[in-house]
């Protein structure tokens, strides 16, 4: 057992998920500064017996070893968004909600791990549980990136769910992201003798009016239907207030359903804007839903049936990479998700506790899950 | 006679134009770094008692005060931009060419003023000749700006000659200019759930399509063609990589013919961009080449009877505003102004200086001019 600090803050996993949910979100653990969380959480799981811990970073990972024939991969991520003057947490008891910063994104889910880690000592799959560090920031610093090169085998199982804010309802797969710049140049000229140059703003009208004219592609995967988006982000051209600009670059973000492969998103952007130049400037695979594998579906059963297509980008790409299908499934509205007015139903992160718990448990009889958000 | 220190450097009128433009160029006078030139020029003026000075700051106006029929204002700015490793000066006999900062932008016309001012004792009109302060940067430093505030009287007259660069050819009159910023507005999204906003930048195809299909009016204004233009000079939008932006700006800039007022240009303009939000930011009037005036045909007259139009907004609109017909007529190629290579060739500041020199005197017979740059 490593040596911690005696300041190292205490959570008490015999107390109920609501509670545990309140002491993480006490511990300030702002995106590189995960060391206090990542050391309780750390602390905590080392007084459980029947799990075996490792850490990396501030990643800190827990296993049964039961020798079971399933292994399910249940992840969230400790670090937050800034301090936004919503720390501490606040419970308001009329209405059901957990404030503060946190609450939703998402230490709700990460009660709800420690809790089954801590009371589900008898599971009917062997689990991991990933704690880990940096998802708000960029890839390089996230924990499961990381995890994913230094460890692969501790993120391999038959399943994963990431505990993600998804209004506890199982959200599937997730949409590739990719960024290009697209780049049209012209001749710069005095903007007093116009005719002597060629006005590179000007030659980017047809981009804009492809952009314009685009219709999105849905397709049906798995039953779920995705949606994708072809969107200008970013535009900018310009030298001087009398000068004409020899450049303009749009920067598009193509969001792309997961039967596409990020070769084949790019591709299709580079034919859809043929005739310029296309750069790419970053890309992230989709992930498919999966929910056609045993285990998914199994799962899917147990939490009351409902699956939603998840559109926005979330690290369950980074467990379909190593082929292990994986979910959103995590209390919190995630459209809540970095607001400085996050909150949880603490419904929602009891309701999570109870589904997952009787499903590692192998216990019968789903439960309906709550209201849907699309 | 004001004091002057001991170090004011000195300005020899009896010597040659072009050694008189190498002493000019030499006194280091950035915007700003006035002092020195002012106070030397200042000096050399006081010198020759035929003429009437006074000062404005880094302003000086030397006036002859004869009682004649005619008064012309013959004016020149004593600042450069930037110096730009290319002080001092530096002549190349081989292919007479004065190489160096201000050589051609513009100490090679102020140097033909003080020669005019020196050896022209009795000319057939009065004349006022200005040289002044902080031409190359925001209007409300200039010196030319701030005399027709403070002593709009020292700038009136029959006609004036600006000596910006012209390749000693006349170029009548100039065009106006004006900004707008045209706006279109959208509605933030995630770019994953894109259907749920709307794409400023998107919105603005058809502001950059207009453009694109923009025809350039040419009107014909006392023999000359005038070209106008309006071309986007920036554009910018965007908020992250992953949101749908709200707002997209294209900022356009109107050149347009002195047949137009600034009130009729902006109206053109918004009527142009019918349909989308466009705000001012800045305009300055044309002005009109008025060549059918009796001074500005005599002067045409006298040095050589070409002229071309003025497409670039110069300080002549400034004597435009005050009902003095005026026009841009000096040594070097404009398009080598504010360049790092700037020269004037020294057959140019010669030729000025005589033309010049014998229209003031009254003496017959025109000289052709040089070779012509449109």
């Amino acid at each position: 057992m490593p040596q911690t600090p005696v300041t190292t803050p205490v959570l008490d996993l015999t107390a109920d998920a609501v509670t545990l949910t309140r002491q993480l979100c006490d511990i300030e653990s702002v995106s590189l500064g995960e060391r206090d969380i990542a050391d309780a959480v750390e602390e905590a799981l080392w007084a459980l017996p029947h799990l075996k811990v490792v850490r990396r970073g501030h990643t800190v990972v827990a296993r049964t070893d039961l020798g079971l024939g399933d292994r399910v991969v249940i992840a969230g991520h400790l670090d937050t968004v800034p301090v936004n003057d919503n720390m501490p947490s606040r419970l308001d008891e009329a209405t059901g909600l957990l404030h503060g910063l946190g609450t939703c994104d998402m230490k709700g889910g990460d009660a709800v791990i420690l809790r089954l880690a801590a009371t589900v000592t008898a599971p009917v799959r062997d689990v991991t549980y990933v704690l880990y560090e940096a998802e708000e920031i960029d890839a390089e610093f996230n924990g499961l990136h990381k995890l994913s090169q230094s460890d692969p085998e501790l993120m391999t199982g038959d399943f994963a769910i990431l505990m993600e804010p998804s209004d506890a309802v199982v959200e599937a797969g997730c949409q590739g992201t990719l960024r290009v710049e697209v780049r049209t140049r012209g001749e710069r000229a005095h903007s007093a003798r116009s005719w002597k140059g060629v006005n590179a703003i000007h030659g980017a009208a047809d981009v804009l009016a492809r952009l314009a004219g685009y219709e999105a592609r849905r397709p049906v995967i798995d039953g779920l239907e995705y949606h994708e988006g072809l969107n200008a982000v970013f535009i900018r051209g310009g030298v001087a207030g009398n000068v004409l600009p020899d450049e303009c670059v749009v920067e598009v973000n193509f969001r792309f359903a997961p039967d596409r492969s990020e070769a084949e998103a790019e591709a299709f952007v580079r034919d859809f804007f043929d005739g310029y130049d296309v750069t790419l400037t970053d890309t992230a695979p989709g992930a498919l839903p999966g929910l056609d594998q045993p285990a998914a579906k199994a799962f899917l059963e147990a939490v009351g049936g409902v699956a939603n297509p998840k559109f926005g980008w979330t690290d369950v790409a980074r467990f379909s990479a190593l082929g292990v299908p994986a979910v959103n499934y995590g209390p919190g509205d995630p459209l809540l998700a970095h607001k400085q007015e996050e909150h949880v139903p603490v419904e929602q992160v009891l309701r999570c506790e109870r589904q997952l718990a009787a499903w590692l448990r192998g216990e019968q009889g789903g439960e309906q899950g709550g209201e849907q958000d699309a």
